[in-house]
């Protein structure tokens, strides 16, 4: 018989929860509130009873499980198990994994959330084909994970991996980190979405306007209007150099087997990913030289965080 | 009696070699011409012969020795032990440590010399204290090597680490690899010689020209008149702003536990550290919630080449 994991992906609203088989298979899955606000021991027992729900609903009892994986949002100190800071749920050096091993009786390992995702990535999404990867997360920020060797590299307690803030362009944009010129300030949904309005407020002629209104602006509206409007092509053009700046410094930094990008913007599929691999290959370090970056778009979509998780004890 | 390594540093003129003992002593040095234009046989002979040199000035057999440790500049393949490819030497995928073990007859283990380089300055210039370093070589470009739970990370067939090529300012200055703003392109020695050249032809009202001339410059000059001079302080100021972001950057993508600066500016001690460290602590993610990153030089100055390489089998 297959052996069977928890993979518990927290969030600020709903912890998402599922029984993963070793093979990365979902058996069942379900969530429940976080009720963050009740502060980290209420949260750890609702994060139990999720654990205990998912059993019965697979017909299995706990001790039919083996591990619990967890991802979790902000600074994660995945050897000691313990939240050193998180933004998202308030908590300050919270040892979440001993006491979720308390209330449930199984051992707990955790990780950053975007780390555990790129994990999932290696060994569900691209079936553990490459074993260093650089996953960036194209969503409201820019969030990543450094795969080197199929092991997660998180930094000191955790605090490295902040993939979003690298400043590719000195005294730039202001990003929410504070410094400005931050990938994430260039990269990110809110930048396009940013960058959208702002050309609409200059250019009344701009056939953007025939969303209506500058609220029914999104990730794709630039997108969408690339091949009739030439500012939404400026846009896109604008955000493609951008991200192709931050992924061949990613590229020379790592060199890495494969760059795989995550997030909304990703639906874009080949719009996005066939000019990246041109100025890729343009100027990435030696050329030709030195082996290929892949270029790739995430697999594991709705549920690259529990496959995540999960990944974190398979 | 403790054991003894070889430590070999290939350069474009000359190979230069030592006896290390395993905590990092140098017993004897020498060096041979590395003859490169000959090819890479040739150039093996040369590393045997300078090899059995070492061991008659030490009194020692080839045989007391343990092994030999060999940095060499360019894209190297540590695992493999294979030269993928190096400007300074001509050399494309050759097997050199296999070709040198055949030579001289003991284990061989390569890496990029910047690589290794990190390595010795974790394991000798800072006895080990830390396990998870970033080394930035600030010479004529700027190089590097990352160290990570104690072993160099140099990427696939050693194409990685190329921390000098990060673009931290898009469409700034041409950098040596073809693309703009580069962080080599604005904390290399050679960038701060242009920029005090720069200064000089748009200022002929300043002190630089204390100097004599334009050929007199050289990349302590802004610093020796950064107390009397505007515009050297200017290019300085410029100078520390742009390695700040460099160095922030790296601390947010790995949150090491220190940073460790290295090459002939260096020598600027406190006027380089302590506002760096002003900036980084400013500027880093997550401000003081995570670890601190330390701002060190580097320690080992001349035998760094070779205590490097012989950290690779220490």
């Amino acid at each position: 018989m297959k052996k069977n994991y928890f993979g518990i992906d927290v969030g600020g609203t709903f912890v998402k929860g599922a029984i993963v088989t070793e093979d990365g298979k979902i058996v069942v899955k379900d969530k429940i509130p976080t009720e963050y606000a009740k502060g980290g021991d209420a949260v750890v027992k609702n994060i139990g009873d999720l654990c205990r729900n998912l059993a019965k609903k697979a017909g299995l009892e706990i001790s039919d499980i083996t591990a619990i994986g967890m991802g979790v949002p902000g600074m994660i100190d995945g050897e000691a198990g313990v939240v050193v800071a998180t933004n998202n749920l308030g908590w300050k050096n919270y040892p979440i994994a001993k006491k979720l091993e308390a209330d449930v009786g199984l051992p707990v390992k955790i990780a950053n959330d975007a780390n555990a995702a790129a994990l999932g990535e290696m060994k569900f999404g691209y079936g553990g084909i490459y074993k260093n990867i650089i996953l960036l997360t194209l969503g409201t920020g820019v969030g990543g994970g450094i795969i080197i060797d199929g092991k997660i590299v998180e930094g000191n307690r955790g605090a490295g991996a902040e993939l979003g803030h690298e400043v590719i362009e000195l005294g730039g944009e202001l990003c929410t980190c504070g410094r400005r010129g931050c990938l994430e300030a260039y990269a990110s949904a809110t930048a396009i979405i940013r960058d959208t309005k702002r050309a609409m407020q200059s250019h009344p002629e701009s056939k953007l306007w025939e969303i209506g209104s500058l609220d029914a602006v999104n990730g794709k509206t630039a997108f969408d209007y690339c091949d009739s409007d030439v500012y939404a092509k400026e846009i896109v053009d604008s955000y493609i150099k951008h991200l192709a700046c931050g992924i061949i410094n990613y590229a020379n930094i790592f060199r890495p087997e494969a760059i795989i990008l995550g997030g909304g913007v990703c639906a874009q599929g080949d719009a996005l990913i066939t000019p990246l691999k041109k100025i890729v290959g343009e100027e990435i370090f030696g050329k030709d030289l030195g082996p290929q970056v892949e270029i790739l778009t995430a697999k594991l979509e709705n549920d690259a965080g529990s496959l995540g998780a999960a990944a974190l004890v398979i």
